[in-house]
């Protein structure tokens, strides 16, 4: 690991992985997202003020605009002049995250610490309890990051123009996923790789993934398990009617096209991160590449401690790789049959 | 895709896939490389021989030291006082490339040159009648190149010490296989990644591929196709005992080590490219990474024309990739179910 | 084959693939069906039509209500008291044949002779040019059916009561479909076989599907491949969000019900062989059993003359099984790589 | 359930499963099978035979002929002229049943009951704490039993005789599966489906298998589960060379043969229940078919108390499949993905 790799003689797939977050200063803005405003939640983010408030009175802390905003929290809306944001909280499950990367769909995210109310999430390093922890190492310059790829979607119409009402690129976390939706037939889609044709998919749809979403809706329609630290697209179809399609693996310098043909007998609803958004006709067509913009995930080595670091095993990376933990105990990877002891007897 | 990518600033899986092979001086030792000796092969040696030998009369030819070695040609033989080599010729199927690089398994290959002898192949850009164009395109500098990843494997004894007889690494182009052969029984083999215990997987076998072997064994077994200008490994079981084991992609950052567990009931015979090597029983181990020594492979845009390269930053990437047009003609990737017209009547 | 099996004593699933169909008496009711109405469709009913009239005057001819009925047929109506049809004859691609046994759905369906417009399809035993041999042999008696299996299925409120305005079972042929259609959430659908609790299933959706639909729907789900003339149901998950889902195959005697857990984000669209049909929500089900009512289909063994029949070969119930020409023709199983001659140069 | 079903009026299929186990007497003659002689089979011997000596005490006890024979137990051997069994009673694994089965590998068994030493096994209904009960019902009459379909398995040299030394055909009740082994190279087998040439598969080897292995090495090859009281033949490929093979699914009626090519690059070995057995070279073949020798195993409702038994019928079928609380205890059938709740902190 440590010596530089004749492919990858930067070392950016690894550094990309490590990266210590860089302020010059604290963060003075920071922006709280919550999707649901569950009990669990309210009182978090009550506690979050309250512990802000005392150590870190000068930080200004934003929500989104919405009938329940926390008392003395700005708002903050998204947009191209709005208050610079350093930090954002989040507080829910894997959907709260994806929210809030909807939140800057157009351009940088500023770096994401995200809790979990308990509940174990696939982009939820932290348990809300450590809170103060967690608050601490990035206002002290401690916190590490794993810059999650993000997807950056551009719309075309039928003569290759950018979509009328689409005139910004979309970024996207986990996926864009193409549907027939609740048409009875199925859609045919051209497939196009740094404009060649691949192929043309007759299915219920397409998926382009990024190694993040790798373990969601792509994982469901059959495709690999992607560590999120390698930079790639993953494109895995639903549904293919068609014994030999196999999900596809592409490097982030690729920009793979989706253009529905002007012979498919359904047309294809979009749906960012899970987020239903408009509907593509027959001849229109959405590019996807690596976005610019890929979001700085705070992890769980911004807060072990140097027992954690130094110990006899050596600051592995492993230690610091959640992922490992995570596809084994969310996605009970390799189940192996039990043959564990009978605790009861034959008529159970 | 002209712009760098945040992730990969330096543009590197991009241009891994598109280099453009520099010679300060023309190749002064060939070495040509062919498995079987069919009337074909033969044939198509003299032909390259009297064409080098007229062409470029300065060049050195070499083969590798077997019964049959062509007139006037230098026997060769792998080792560390070994004659340079400036470029490898092969003849034959893929399996002819898999040999040429296992000619070079302790260290550097230099450029490979492969002609097929007329059947499609997945690492054969060039057909045999093609010998000109492409012998002059290495000789005058203009050959470009696709630098395939390769790995690098080291073999452990009980103790985690280099296996006895295994003082030097091992590289493979496709992929590592271990298999349970004709064991009756199943092998368990613990993986590790980056230190840190991922699985214990129950099954006949574990294969890490590059993404050049992704279409190989692992394609076989289930596991996605990768493109090849990505590094990557690509972890995928042979028929495991488990409902929930799915085909693994990590970056070329990546260490993983597979240890055959103390209580296998089968030992673990080694596939290194197809070839059986030796057999790792339980507490052996084998730790594969991305290797130093990449595979540079000549590809089918060095003998492009001045039509097909037409724009100031070079070749149309469409037409470089042999690899769009490789799954769709030689995997038949994606045939849809045919509905065309029936020729014959209904008791066809 | 030819001795009685144990488990089968009574050679049904045999006999099911090769009964010879009984009629005391000719047909004198055929009905015609047709979804749409090409040029080479509504050619194809005018020569039916006028053979029928020329070589069995006494044939009454039925068509369904539609604007467009060819003169001299009489309209059927699908019902209790509607006129008794002894043949369907089936002009267009599968989907016809689906909406045939569609027209049947509450009852027993007549044999149905299926002729391509000159498109293959895995339900079209007969090419339109072969009609006169195909009805002579129907005529005569001579003609073979393949009995296949349809699901019955009955929709239940959330007291397990019949839903309301569904007080008939519908029979489909291909599969019953549960989808989340254009919801952006999972569905949770409770599984029970024979009343026992399989599983809880978060998904797309669930495919349950009879052989015949195996290789519709159920296949791009990932199913297996089911022969037709063996009765059973599959089960088929639609993206599961589970690493560990596998399709099931169970026998013809067991009950599958599926319900919309009370927890389920989405409801769920039912497709019944692609039609959509009503929405389940929290609480529903559908009870998915084999049906009373196979739908005979007249296979192309009916037309074989004596040389196909007594040929050096032996009367081959393979020779009758077009099953296997047509996961070979249609769904082009098992295609292997090709490594056939190259036909142009390198560059192509 | 408890109406006949048309395509299966005698209820063949729903019959397998509940039969009733008819002794005009009470079992005269058991035969002990253990693999292994762990002391907790030691042990268990020793219980089972004090027990039948006190209450059973005219019964003759056998065991196959091994250094170890129990006191007081006869010695049985396979063979035409043996002693006449009437109960085999297994202790230990799946593998041990494999075992007793393969006892009875050219013609009849005795109704089998399985004890497991404490693990969980797809193949045992017992716990071995529930002997008396269990004996008590198989010595009353009231044993129930499930016939597990075996598959007959006859071996043809090149010009389709019987393989020499093989004058007897095999019955297998998992599967039979050829595999290239330890060869470095694939093999190449032709498929042929009553007669009838189906594909010619280039792989590493071929399963086929009963419903009863669904759950065994054909699951680990990607194969479809199958219930048990289906009867069929399902076809798995083990890692073909193809992107477009599925598993089938054949009834019982079927004939599998599989013959190595001649063409084959390696040998198929023969694995029948994971007993290797001889070797077939290009040529050679196997023929597959349902056996008339099902394996006929007492299951749990045998010792069902009457409150487990209310009606008429017999035990509610529920209660009596053993089958779905195996698929999922054992197999972790669909285990989803975990979002409980996180019992320690973010560091873990
Ligand atoms: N059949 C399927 O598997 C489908 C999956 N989805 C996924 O749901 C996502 C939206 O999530 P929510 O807004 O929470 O909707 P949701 O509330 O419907 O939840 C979807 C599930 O996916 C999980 N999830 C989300 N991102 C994940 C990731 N990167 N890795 C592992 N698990 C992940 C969530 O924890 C949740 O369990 C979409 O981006 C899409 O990937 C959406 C539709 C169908
Ligand atoms: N079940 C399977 O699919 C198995 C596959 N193999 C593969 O065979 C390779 C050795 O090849 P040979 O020496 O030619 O043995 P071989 O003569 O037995 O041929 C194996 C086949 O794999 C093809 N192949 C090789 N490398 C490939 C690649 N990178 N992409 C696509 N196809 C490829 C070859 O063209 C040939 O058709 C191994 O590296 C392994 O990947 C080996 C054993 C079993
Ligand atoms: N992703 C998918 O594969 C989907 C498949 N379908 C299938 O389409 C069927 C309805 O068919 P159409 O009315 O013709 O709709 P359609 O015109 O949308 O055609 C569906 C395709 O399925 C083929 N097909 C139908 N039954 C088949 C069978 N038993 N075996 C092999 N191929 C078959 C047809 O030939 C046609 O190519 C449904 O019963 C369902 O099985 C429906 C939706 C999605
Ligand atoms: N890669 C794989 O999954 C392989 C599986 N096998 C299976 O092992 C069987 C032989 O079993 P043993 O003699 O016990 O050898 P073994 O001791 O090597 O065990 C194989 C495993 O398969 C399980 N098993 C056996 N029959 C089963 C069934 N019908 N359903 C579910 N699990 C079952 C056993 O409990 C055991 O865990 C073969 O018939 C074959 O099916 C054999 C080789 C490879």
């Amino acid at each position: 690991i440590s010596q530089p790799h004749p492919l990858d003689p930067a070392g950016l797939q690894t550094r990309a992985f490590a990266t210590r977050l860089k302020h010059d200063t604290p963060p003075k803005a920071i922006l709280i997202v919550n999707k649901h405003r569950t009990k669990l939640v309210i009182e978090a983010i009550d506690t979050l003020l309250a512990y802000l408030r005392q150590k870190y009175p000068d930080v200004r802390v934003f929500h989104e605009d919405r009938p329940d905003i926390p008392p003395g929290v700005e708002i903050w809306r998204p947009g191209p002049d709005t208050e610079k944001i350093d930090l954002v909280v989040t507080l829910g499950g894997d959907g709260t995250i994806l929210h809030a990367s909807s939140l800057f769909k157009v351009g940088a995210v500023p770096p994401v610490l995200s809790f979990s109310m308990g509940t174990l999430g696939f982009l939820l390093p932290f348990h809300i309890d450590d809170y103060a922890k967690a608050l601490d190492s990035a206002f002290a310059g401690r916190a590490t990051v794993l810059h999650r790829m993000r997807l950056s979607c551009r719309f075309h119409d039928t003569d290759g123009e950018r979509l009328e009402g689409q005139s910004q690129d979309w970024q996207v976390m986990n996926e864009i996923a193409l549907h027939r939706g609740s048409s009875p037939h199925l859609n045919t889609i051209d497939i196009f790789v740094d404009g060649q044709h691949l192929t043309e998919a007759v299915s219920d749809g397409l998926i382009v993934s990024t190694p993040t979403g790798s373990t969601a809706y792509s994982l469901s329609a059959g495709g690999p398990i992607v560590h999120p630290s390698l930079s790639a697209l993953v494109l895995t179809p639903i549904c293919p009617r068609s014994l030999s399609f196999r999900p596809l693996v592409f490097p982030s310098s690729s920009s793979i096209t989706l253009r529905v043909s002007e012979r498919s007998r359904a047309s294809a609803g979009l749906a960012l991160d899970g987020q239903t958004s408009h509907v593509l006709g027959p001849g229109e067509a959405v590019t996807v590449e690596a976005s610019k913009y890929p979001i700085p995930c705070i992890n769980r080595s911004s807060i072990a401690g140097p027992a954690d670091i130094n110990d006899g095993e050596g600051v592995s990376p492993g230690k610091e790789d959640d992922w490992v933990r995570d596809i084994n105990n969310l996605l009970q990877y390799n189940a192996t049959f039990r043959s564990k002891a009978l605790l009861r007897h034959s008529r159970t």
